[in-house]
């Protein structure tokens, strides 16, 4: 009945085995289900742990424990929440002790992760630095306990250790290309959750629209979004996201591209683009954002105060890819001010000239930025906290790249390997998952240097309806690229607890498509 | 804000334009709204003509005047339906007639599927031989309904005479690789309808489970099911889906491929497969059915009878493709076997040996056949009226089997160019369009016995989280070359009505993926 070894695999580890965590924990050892626990849904429940850092009231964790109840025991009503006191054992109670006080802000890119989970009938402890570290300890712990076929609960007795390998987990959605609902937007955070992802990065504008509200350029998003009404975001909508992210210790940051891809903010602005030229005569169409003019800072550094205000992360994308230089060529002002700076015909100079301003503007602001390759490897000069986004696949030769980024002393964060906007038949996430990103000629300090990477989806055939079988499983992949240990490699190993991540991702609601023949006890039912 | 072509097509597509119809009639002519009609939700109805051979209690026109009076109306209420009689104008009404009685039974091969559509403000009439035309008359009027930005709904001066270029328009669903919960298939079903395919090939077992529930031999699915609880299709299921698809003038063949295929059937019939060999002594693995015992005879009879009941069309397909040899030719008993026979060291002729008695067997219950192109290919006598289905790609060279099998005199079923669990970056829905199924060389006799094709989305890497967006709309492509003129082809149109019509499947909850970029009045607002 089961074919070779995949569905077999998935047929087995969806029957709900103890201890498949994804992405693997870096320290995990386990004894047989006798040494652990039964957990009950009438007298289970969290608990902030004697002597913690951080007490009720701390939203990130009151919220968190009522998430993973629920996640725990989905089939139970509120009344049993973990009411019942009559006989309180050690199995009924996960004390979580946070050591480092603090639970109002948002994450960071320093935010300590590590937690150290200790299961057993005697005891059930989950300790953290951070509440943010918590937060992946309780996915952890949600993840250990399984269902028998007769619905009874267990956690094995378990010690955990986990921290991740790279403190930037990210992946980019692209709401331009598509709209992208505020209920696929905040599905997609409860995904990144549970594969331990710690970064939105929301490509919110682009050439094709411009769903982003601003409230000091209205017209951006009145003229340059699909629709002015049901394809944009408003405050509130970025408000509810950016909580939903914090919640799941999430950061948001923010990509507003430029001087490319910003066809759609044109006609929100008059005179912010190039005009082309044909021959002499204006073509009518438009190019990049207009270097040249004074008027275009004074909108981007009204533009940017808002953003920088609106996003609280410190880190801003400010893209900088994919810049055509034909529109400023044809452009005869454009040329003028070429002479004038004596940048002759490179017009990297030019687009060096505008990002350079464009980098001090928002540095001014206080915020940090990340910025795509080109701006790098058009030799921008930019602060040395700069971090450079690797993205260029050019035949796997983007290790070179990483190796000359951190060779300059920049941070680097990959994505070359990651685009999961390609695809192709078959059993892709393989290829995903056994990137190894340090794996380039470099010095431990270089290779110090690249704090993470990022799962991209870009949009141009990708909306709601396929966005989540398109991301998931597939980007879990990245996930436990980014987060396990180096060594965790294997295919089989890897294969079978994906397998098995994928049925719990079905299970909580997150439409991952399969990996190959075989089933899930709950399968996705809807249509 | 609008990127090339493509998107601003969409862009344009999807705000309710007129007579963007999918698959294109055969022939449409229209006037200007002024010559048509204003729909109001509180007076429209649909309405048997006088005259017509059927009438009020036909289920298959009473459903569907209630399905796609919903479908214009969307936000209308019941008490709505067309019930105010106060000014009965001819824009009130589309009447139906039906020339030729008969609504009880079941769709075939033979059924004429020609109506005609005349829409003005003098008169609304549907016209067609039989409901099963009334059906597609009523898909095209209901595409030819089109919204404004206040919500009024009209239909233009229209004349519409319509007919499929081809009787067999198919879709291949495998509910073997993954189980699909029978509410995927009744949807998968509803969009069929949309796109006036009418075949469902229900590939419903394979090697990977047998979640057929049959009750001669109710092991089969207790032993070979996934699940023989949660993922079987009891007799009910079965039903509702042979209901469901009549309802839409839709026919169901089942298809119980053997001899190959088959590991799910072994462990509910023992002795059915041949036991492979290692050497002298049985592996304990088990290859296809086992041709040389008697046994296998009786039970390919008995469980036949009943899919022979169970399923109303008059063609089963048999399958009858890849058979792997190598486990016959370990067998000892086997090769005595062919021995006895003569059949030398040619497999095929065992092959044939077998599918020659399960014709026999099936031609006995009255049912036509239809089998893989193997079957041919390996010579296999079959009767005149047999069917064949090619579906190797060999290349593009699948143009010859075409040739070959109708130059035997056989009809062929074309799904090679339409394997749509293929997938690949971009806009592969040009490549499944531009297929022409009768670009082979051979006389019009030849080219009359091409009697459609189906499109196939296998189920190795498909259930029910990614099925509808693969599905939709690349297999509308397919539906388009089957059922209209072989001169529609041009590129640009096809994309400007297919970016409509997906955004008309997304408003009737058919989770369609884009084409490319761009967006949709009412997106898909799941997740």
């Amino acid at each position: 009945m089961a074919p070779p070894l995949a569905a077999s695999a998935a047929l087995l580890l969806c029957l709900g085995s103890a201890a498949a965590v994804w992405p693997q924990p870096q320290h995990l050892s386990q004894g047989s289900a006798s040494g652990g626990c039964c957990l009950s849904a009438s007298r289970f429940r969290f608990a902030y742990a004697e002597g913690s850092a951080v007490a009720p009231g701390c939203d990130v964790l009151d919220e968190a424990f009522r998430r993973y109840w629920e996640l725990l025991f989905p089939a139970a009503g509120r009344r049993d929440r973990g009411n019942d006191r009559s006989e309180d054992s050690p199995c009924d109670v996960l004390n979580v002790k946070v050591t480092k006080p603090g639970c109002s802000g948002f994450p960071s890119l320093d935010s300590s992760e590590i937690y150290q989970l200790t299961l057993s009938e005697k005891e059930m402890l989950l300790t953290a630095d951070t509440v943010w570290g918590a937060l992946r300890g309780l996915e952890t712990f949600s993840q250990l306990a399984w269902e028998d076929d007769v619905g009874t609960h267990y956690v094995n007795k378990t010690d955990v250790v986990d921290f991740p390998r790279f403190p930037h987990r990210g992946l980019l959605l692209d709401t331009s290309r598509h709209y992208l609902p505020l209920k696929a937007i905040v599905k997609m955070l409860d995904a990144m959750a549970y594969n331990k992802f710690n970064v939105f990065h929301w490509h919110i504008v682009d050439d094709q629209s411009f769903p982003f509200e601003s409230t000091v350029f209205p017209e951006l998003s009145q003229k340059g979004a699909y629709n002015p009404f049901t394809h944009v975001y408003t405050p509130m909508d970025v408000k509810r996201v950016l909580d939903h992210a914090r919640l799941r210790g999430i950061r948001v940051i923010p990509e507003f591209d430029t001087p490319g891809h910003t066809q759609s903010w044109g006609p929100g602005v008059p005179g912010l683009l190039t005009p082309c030229y044909a021959g002499s005569k204006p073509s009518g169409s438009y190019g990049p954002v207009n270097p040249i003019l004074n008027t275009t800072y004074t909108f981007m550094s009204a533009l940017f105060a808002e953003i920088s205000a609106v996003f609280p992360d410190f880190y801003i994308h400010l893209g900088g890819d994919e810049v055509d230089f034909s529109c400023w060529k044809s452009n005869p002002d454009i040329q003028t001010f070429m002479h004038q700076m004596g940048f002759g015909q490179d017009y990297t100079k030019l687009e060096s000239f505008y990002i350079q301003r464009l980098l001090d503007i928002v540095s001014a602001y206080g915020k940090g930025y990340v910025v795509w390759q080109e701006v790098f490897d058009n030799a921008v000069k930019v602060k040395p906290d700069t971090i450079i986004h690797v993205w260029k696949q050019n035949s796997g030769r983007y290790p070179n790249e990483t190796a000359w980024v951190t060779k300059a002393g920049y941070r680097a964060v990959l994505s070359a390997p990651w685009y999961l906007n390609w695809i192709s038949y078959g059993q892709d996430w393989l290829e995903i998952y056994e990137v190894e990103p340090l794996a380039f000629k470099g010095s431990a300090e270089q290779k110090a240097l690249v704090i993470g990477g990022e799962a991209c989806m870009w949009g141009e055939y990708v909306d709601a309806t396929n966005l989540s079988p398109r991301l998931w499983p597939r980007a879990s992949a990245v996930a436990e690229r980014l987060w396990s240990n180096k060594t965790v490699r294997n295919r089989l190993d890897a294969y079978a607890r994906l397998a098995d991540f994928r049925c719990t991702l079905l299970r909580r609601g997150i439409r991952a498509e399969p990996l190959f023949t075989g089933y899930c006890d709950h399968e996705f039912d809807g249509v």
